[in-house]
């Protein structure tokens, strides 16, 4: 039958996107679990301590809104999802440290649950499935790991305790009962197995490179179909529709920071007391913060551009010192490179860029000890990025977090390693609550050209972020957006992006 | 400048929507507060009791995942929203039953949530905002409140203390520091706060019917642009696309279900262990259920249809065996009209249908007395529907669940009131788990039609649900979709909705 079908057909495979989700290897979660193995055994074998006992994690729980039984969408605890790749709720997962096994054990679930919420997957199908050695129900914890313990005395877990970072929040070990009949470790395994989400294998690489694409062909779509008279909203929803249409992305990164004119120095704006509602306007310039998640592995990508699709000299002064900061630091990476002295060089480069651009006066170096760097920037150059936006593992243990404005809001400290993952975003904003106080301060305001700053006190804000792969050599931008000011001109003109050999901005300025 | 601009501006207002978010009343909130007041100053008058203290409500909290710092999009509280749409985490919220003043309670934000989450309002834009009578900060609860109060001793505050009939769960009466300083109060406010929210009002109905228009667009869209080989989460894409382009509808009321094939006869399907991540088929049906919500008030609608656009004449069969029990209940729903009686209308009709479809064979209201409706529909004909999907209420103090298979299942067993809003939405699936056991059955079996009923086995199910507004005299439906099949083919062909006037199914066959 000719008509609609074939419409839609088309619609589906169309010009909107290159891309389609790729498939997910359950051998991924094997690797993570093969790798962390090594780590806790090499651990034990250090301490003189036996190869006994069992990795044992909980996985997350649906949870329903206040009283009501309004669901919300599942989405797995990140540690459990990096061992199992479990979508469903209520799953525990173990690995004996003896044998390398690996269970897991499902929720038993009612007969009506067929009824109501579909197939009851038979263990040998979750087995296959997830690729662990056993699968047994939650009710059989106590009995299958005694049974499997070859130690003496009663089975010992290691079980995740440790803080996080950046929350603040300690995980929570796993609970169920007949715990007492287990000795606990809570040591060992939350730093071992966060250090083991820092390096990233080559099969999560391919997912936060997908992750990475599809965001990346989104963010462009928004460029192009972008326009005055719109409400920041509508480039959240064509994000996302994008995001999921075409990717199969459920989930993203994080809420969507779709900030445009004032809005945009506001670094977390999106959120429900901030929820992106503003009506955009010619001369605006939009910060969009989105980034899609496939499969728990996620991206987190900022454009920068002006709403009308051209940028004034003030918009390209202070996007192009942000972009050259951007760019030096990812040509600076590589392992054994400090991330304080990429946020630092970040800093200096913005300084700069403001100091020719004559919003900034006197020596960049002296702006640099009065920690000038951090009005325009006060947050962190970047953070790793894995199955959480912000992955764990930015601290090692003893390290602590440094004390001078900007650098404290740094998410790590490290020194960078092959394998890390890491955003480069730098920001340059022009926020009141930080500006005001800076240029009224006797050690600060003499740095500041009063007359020329007051022309940006509406301007917001510009940030670029890319998210980058630490390579043995150097680094790799898995991020793919047009950055150079001409480049997104032109994509937002119409261009295909990459854009074409022949293209030339300058012909395209003479032409319009 | 002409170009990509000039195409954004006309895609924001293009064909594919008639609709744009209307302006949300704050009104709405004071007139429910003012509801409230009456009710609970009537019952205390009843009871002799003074007409002192204060209806005292804790708002929701924004929440993190598991030990991250990812912060999941907050949505208000329910009771909270009716009483003051809020829709920032952290306040409280009192009204004063002596004087019927309301009074918001704001958290005190730090210095620097102006740097990474926008403006700080002003205690005075927040009373304007949400029009009440003051507000304060949550840490002067104790001294405003005790100020406040006119009664002798600790001032007296009615919390929210009660049962959710659909989850069973209980509401969580607010908590704060200085709490033992009061007076409570846990039994009287959520009965008479939960009937307030039973009945609607005019300014409620106006955003119920505006999530309704814009679900009902948005169902209409799917439809036109389904194509055979596409995922079900395609549709899922596509729908959240259009309520949050074209109706600013950031929430839905519910996971997505869009289930096609078999997966129709999950009756909540969609959900994280049950993805939407089908391919489906031509010859497929699909059954869509997906509700937008509108500044807390929802919508929730299932539309049914051939993925191809064609019904075959067993997909008609059971279609309109189901589209009958809907369009029956609807028409014989009006004050006073038992909703028991009202499912037993839809569970006769769908019988009476599948034995003029030679499936079943015999009596139909024997059949009724063995409960085989409920082997075709468990689930209960309809809930209230508000700022929950599930909205509270659906059972009166003292009022107990019924026994029997299907009238178990119903979210309410009440008589209807004029201004309740309740949907309809009777289904007829073949589920193997509920019909191997009646076939084999020996006071069911005879009711089978065994070799007909073979030819649905892999069918799923179909569910037509509407939203519908009991009023004085009878019912109004809110849902405005196409619900014929020969409406349902000519949407899904390309004609306009609603179809033109001349438009005539005949001829569309004709020209097939």
């Amino acid at each position: 039958m000719a008509g609609p079908r074939g419409k839609a057909i088309s619609m589906a495979s169309s010009s909107e996107s290159s891309l389609s989700p790729p498939a997910v290897p359950m051998e991924l979660h094997a690797v993570n679990r093969d790798k962390l193995l090594n780590y806790i055994r090499q651990q034990l074998s250090v301490c003189s301590r036996p190869l006994h006992g069992f990795v044992f994690l909980q996985g997350g729980e649906e949870r329903t809104r206040y009283c009501t039984d309004h669901v919300e969408l599942f989405r797995q605890e990140s540690y459990f999802a990096h061992l199992f790749g479990v979508r469903e709720p209520g799953f525990y997962g173990a690995i004996d440290i003896a044998s390398g096994k690996s269970i897991l054990f499902a929720p038993r679930l009612p007969a009506d649950y067929a009824i109501w919420l579909g197939e009851i997957k038979s263990l040998h199908y979750l087995q296959k499935r997830y690729m662990v050695d056993m699968v047994y129900h939650t009710d059989e914890i106590v009995q299958v790991l005694h049974d499997q313990y070859n130690g003496s005395g009663n089975p010992l877990l290691f079980l995740l305790h440790g803080l996080n970072t950046d929350s603040n929040n300690f995980s929570k070990p796993a609970e169920f009962e007949g715990i007492e009949k287990f000795e606990i470790d809570l040591t060992i395994l939350h730093p071992t197995l966060t250090e083991c989400r820092v390096i990233k294998s080559d099969l999560e690489l391919v997912l936060i490179q997908f992750a990475n694409d599809i965001s990346s062909e989104a963010h462009i779509q928004v460029m192009r179909k972008i326009g005055v008279g719109m409400k920041e909203y509508q480039l959240e929803s064509m994000f996302l529709h994008h995001i999921y249409m075409y990717g199969g992305c459920r989930h993203c990164s994080y809420t969507c920071i779709c900030a445009t004119g004032e809005n945009s120095s506001v670094l977390h704006y999106g959120h429900a007391a901030a929820p992106n509602d503003r009506t955009f306007e010619d001369g605006d310039m939009a910060l969009l913060d989105m980034g899609a998640e496939y499969h728990f592995y996620g991206s987190d990508i900022t454009c920068s551009f002006p709403v009308n699709g051209k940028f004034t000299s003030d918009q390209s002064l202070i996007y192009n010192a942000v972009l050259e900061a951007h760019n030096a630091v990812i040509s600076a990476m590589k392992p054994e490179v400090s991330w304080v002295d990429m946020h630092r060089l970040a800093e200096k480069i913005i300084l700069g860029s403001l100091k020719e651009g004559c919003i900034l006066v006197g020596n960049v170096d002296d702006m640099m000890i009065e920690r000038l760097g951090a009005v325009f920037m006060p947050h962190g150059l970047g953070h790793f990025l894995g199955i959480d936006t912000h992955d764990p593992g930015g601290y090692l243990k003893g390290m602590e977090k440094l004390k001078e404005p900007g650098l404290r809001s740094l998410r790590t400290t490290r020194k960078l390693l092959e394998g890390m993952v890491i955003t480069v975003e730098p920001g340059c904003y022009f926020i009141d609550a930080l500006l005001v106080p800076a240029m009224k301060n006797e050690n600060t305001s003499k740095f500041f050209n009063h007359e020329v700053i007051g022309r940006f006190k509406k301007f917001g804000g510009v940030r670029i972020e890319s998210d980058v792969l630490v390579t043995a050599n150097g680094s790799k931008n898995m991020t793919n957006v047009p950055r150079e000011t001409w480049e997104i001109e032109a994509v937002m003109a119409g261009e295909p992006w990459p854009l074409k050999k022949s293209y030339c901005p300058e012909m395209a300025k003479e032409a319009s």
